[in-house]
């Protein structure tokens, strides 16, 4: 997606040598028209797909996902949690995510009542490095015996092995922006 | 706000006696097009107003300031983030805030290059409780010497001290629905 990446190249930058920050438009001020047409494009992406339900998680998720809302007709937003605490009231589905920037194990839920067999399901989501959090909101939607359409991810780092993971477990991913290298400050997108 | 009043008595509900759950529109799943009223309510009510940026925290306030920035002629949308350790890199604006669902202090950043003396801040949250969050939020907007317009809510427990705390600090608060008492399951508007 061209003006997402121009707008990489003008406003990101890179800190501490190799980690990409685009905390300027994307998660943590948002430029939301910039949203918008990135929910115009996982559209364009998922076209022949019907989706029933738009799964995120929290924080940056969570505006990646309702400026994507409108363009699939309006389908509700599900944010799964973080959580430290196990929850065992019964009325979630949970599942473990390992955080390799926090260096720590996390659970992951949403409730029950809120993802269904019937659903059909697109993970939205900003980064994707590892991959840890995408298998895990994946692993959600199998518990809930829902469909997994698939990942609409905004920028993957292609560097890093998560891509290969997801899609290695037969799970579309569609990402905005594929960044090859960050090195020296110099960002580099993988090749169309 | 009377759509929300209505959804709020067909889909909340209360749990534990007292407590109310909008879990299912507002702060796990989302139910966007509301959310774009909501939105739209936020700029009737402070019509007169500059704003030139929307400023919330994280998790479930982002989804709500990044559906109203289009009615606020997109103005950047900025969430705070949570922390539990401390950043003394001199980069961000710092507050505490005790949270009383869970029992700690945890701290509440922006980066300082998002938050100027030039702008004019309308801070936007799901609930007015304690006001604790509140506070802290109108705190970094004064750390950063910038204008506070005044906050919008979208439910405010009028039966918790949050309300008349922030207010008796000369803050303007508009909440989009009051909730007067939630006991033995029945919620209770305040009269507008």
């Amino acid at each position: 997606m061209e003006l997402l990446k121009e707008r990489i190249l003008r406003d990101g930058y890179v800190k501490d040598g190799d980690v990409l920050k685009v905390d300027s438009f994307l998660n943590h001020q948002i430029d939301v028209p910039l949203l918008c047409e990135i929910g115009a494009e996982f559209r364009r992406r998922f076209a022949e797909e019907t989706v029933t339900k738009l799964l995120t998680i929290e924080a940056s998720g969570i505006g990646i996902a309702v400026a994507a809302a409108p363009h699939f007709g309006n389908v509700p937003v599900l944010f799964a949690k973080k959580s430290k605490s196990r929850n065992l009231d019964g009325e979630r589905y949970t599942t473990q995510v390992k955080s390799f920037t926090k260096g720590q194990v996390y659970d992951v839920q949403v409730a029950k009542k809120y993802l269904t067999p019937q659903d059909r399901v697109l993970i939205l989501d900003d980064f994707l490095a590892n991959g840890m959090a995408l298998l895990g909101l994946a692993d959600l939607v199998r518990q809930a015996g829902a469909a997994l359409v698939g990942c609409g991810i905004v920028i993957e780092k292609g560097f890093q092995p998560g891509g290969a993971l997801v899609r290695g477990k037969g799970i579309r991913v569609e990402s905005l922006a594929v960044i090859d290298s960050v090195s020296q400050g110099r960002i580099q997108f993988a090749e169309d």
